[in-house]
């Protein structure tokens, strides 16, 4: 596929490490909340396996949080998502899909609760500063709504815990998944979660300081060597074979929570008030009419740039792809896709069209491992 | 300046003509709500000779629209934005600051009145479709905010008058500027406004039926070949001379209105009620500290992928260059820059350091044609 360079401006903002991985090789990117993401250095598949056996530093800054703090934070943070945070507890992150007042989904962030009164809202790709601002106006809350100078750098695979350990020391052992607290480096403080958008295990650290976070993004360079740490970023095979869903891929605004299989983090039985609940229990009681599955084909590569239809044996749509790789793992391409109902059962015949050729695959279950 | 590649994805949606530009030339991108936005054709400056003589057909699909409809659809709208519509009348165009509360700007879209009941904000770069749903939840609007399936193809430069006249008719003479109808091609009816991101005059055909809109764009490049016509997108250069500022690069959420020079249209002093009043009124009694002005250079190039600092003399930061480029008319490097009171005075020595070489330019008025 012929490749197009991408145009930098201010508006496309570069993040804190951008120069950084421009000397080590980054080689594409994509826009993420307005930000510069890195994509690959190199190629993705040898990414992929240096993921899954030692230890990467990735820039994604392009993670932004939307601190919301005030005496009415909690109340505006759960008024956004499905998932009852009532029992939530400082210090813990918590998977929480974002919907609108149809239940459709407005972004799948990871909710930082800092204290009672003070979240981060740690967003996928699209504006929840705006959403957050326009219900706390409309609902005269009392909070504080910001984007702060917060530039995430993710410490990704299998060896980040003994990276992590020789810099942090035993501390940091004591962290639990999705929990987070403050480690010091050379002084100065850091959140650090234990979380990351990759299934290889890891932290988060979430830089405020950032002439504090650059000299801490070299020293893990240095300290990693004997880890063979590498620069790296999202990995799109990775993530998909770890059954990871990306806002804007896999799940949008025309899609609700159970469509997408996120049952646990609906809790329309709690007490709770968030938006979309009488929408949900409308939708639970009728059943859903499409499901989002895994699918598999026997080709060696794909390349996807939108959605692509499949097709019963008639040519009939019965769902549509929406995520693709080859998969080193499986040997053999691998997606996600939302299936119409009768058509997302497990085996499935599932027809596709590409270049021209016709080719056949099936749904599976996700994820995929 | 080293290139990188751009990763595409279904979340950084392609539009209807993307196949289409990549035949004709495009050879650089950038993201513009969530979809792919040409930034070049080659040359920058050829394509920038070319639009101030001929015609281009831009595919600016990316600047989506925001359709607000229903009984509070007027009070929605004139709650986002600082300019009064209390008088706007349908079929015309509005080039409106949208603000939060604090009257940090949000966006600056234009704005069309379709009816009294039903609107499009033809959007900049930021989620204005989440800031408008949070709105009429808080307040329970009675509305529908939905993003309509509209991909925008500008038709730009001066053969654009002659070239549409020669495909719709001589109808479309009538229209004015910032003006819109409907008018038919191929027994598909096309809303067109005469607009469009360049002061180079032209129209915009807000595409909804897409398969007609396909056969248009073949057919104005088809007609097109006897006033030279062109694939083109929104140009740096062009743009810049003209003093069309860009949301992101030029103007944010950390600005409020009369810094960027809105004063027109921020209209404190009406009876319509909007957000952030107040907060303007304070800020016009006080006066402003900041201010957007052009800045210019006696060099022959400048790439920017951020803001850079503008300093006095002794090295203290007067001001920020967020836009710049070299002009061919001027033959020099211009720039948009928001400079510190008192130091946005027209002939105010600026110094900036790129590259390590310290070099010195003087503040100007926008725009600079």
């Amino acid at each position: 596929m012929k490749t197009y360079s991408i145009a930098k401006s201010r508006r496309v903002r570069s993040t804190p490490y951008t120069s950084r991985i421009e000397k080590q090789g980054v080689t594409s990117y994509t826009v993420y909340n307005h930000m510069l993401l890195p994509a690959a250095f190199g190629s993705l598949e040898d990414s992929y396996h240096h993921l899954k056996e030692y230890v990467q530093i990735w820039d994604v800054a392009g993670e932004r949080q939307v601190e919301i703090s005030g005496v009415d934070a909690a109340k505006l943070v759960q008024l956004m998502t499905c998932r009852d945070l009532s029992k939530s507890k400082n210090g813990r992150c918590y998977y929480c899909p974002l919907i609108d007042d149809q239940a459709g989904l407005i972004n799948d962030p990871v909710v930082l609760r800092i204290s009672e009164d003070r979240w981060w809202i740690s967003i996928a790709d699209s504006d929840v500063i705006l959403y957050a601002k326009g219900l706390a106006i409309g609902n005269k809350f009392n909070v504080k709504i910001t984007e702060p100078n917060v530039d995430i750098m993710a410490i990704q695979g299998p060896k980040s815990f003994k990276l992590m350990e020789d810099i942090f020391g035993e501390k940091i052992k004591q962290l639990k998944f999705f929990g987070f607290d403050y480690f010091e480096f050379g002084g100065d403080k850091h959140l650090i979660a234990q979380s990351g958008w990759s299934k290889q295990g890891g932290y988060e650290i979430y830089v405020e300081n950032t002439s504090s976070g650059l000299k801490l993004y070299d020293y893990l360079f240095e300290k990693g060597k004997q880890y063979n740490v590498k620069p790296g970023c999202p990995n799109l095979i990775e993530r998909i074979e770890s059954g990871l869903l990306s806002y804007g891929n896999d799940i949008d605004n025309g899609d609700n929570p159970y469509e997408c299989g996120f049952d646990k983090y609906v809790n329309i039985d709690s007490d709770v008030e968030f938006l979309g609940k009488e929408k949900l229990k409308k939708i639970k009681s009728e059943g859903i009419k499409r499901k989002l599955m895994g699918v598999e084909f026997d080709m060696k590569e794909i390349s996807l740039s939108g959605s692509l239809n499949l097709m019963d044996e008639k040519g009939h749509i019965i769902g549509e792809l929406r995520s693709a790789c080859f998969s080193p793992f499986f040997k053999k391409v691998i997606g996600i896709a939302m299936m119409k109902k009768p058509f997302w059962e497990v085996s499935q015949t599932v027809n596709i069209k590409i270049n021209g050729n016709n080719l056949t695959g099936k749904v599976c279950d996700l994820p995929f491992i």
